[in-house]
């Protein structure tokens, strides 16, 4: 089963990488362009065939490695 | 309008960061773990109202600054 697990920055916390995207497309000539975040999407292919299970499965990694839960949320699909 | 643009490693393009987590992940103890790829979202607040319009901004800005087409693909989503 895939897991996809996808990081962001929490509200409120600085995102300096978003801050420099948003500089460069206004450089571009992109007009209108208000705030931009950026995060990670982790694609995982699991053994697991259960679908509750592969979704605990990722909540557990995201909790444990793949997100800094002081500064990041996460959010966790599934796809069969 | 808010617009996502997902970014991902091309099938076949080595992807050394999925490969460290992946270690990472088996190292914990996570039994099961294939594939794993990772890729950035990139979240962006458009003036833009009109959806279809946001989305071909999100393609260009994709095109132009977010992906590296040559070892990378991306999907433009929009969020009302």
């Amino acid at each position: 089963m895939r897991v996809v697990v996808t990081v962001m920055p929490k509200p409120g916390v600085l995102d300096p990488q978003g801050r420099a995207v948003g500089h460069a497309l206004s450089n571009l000539g992109f007009a209108g362009v208000g705030e931009v975040r950026i995060g990670k999407v982790v694609v995982l292919d699991l053994a697991e065939t259960d679908a509750d299970a592969a979704r605990a499965i990722g909540e557990d990694m995201a909790r444990r490695l793949l997100a800094n839960t002081v500064i990041e949320s996460y959010r966790v699909t599934v796809e069969a």
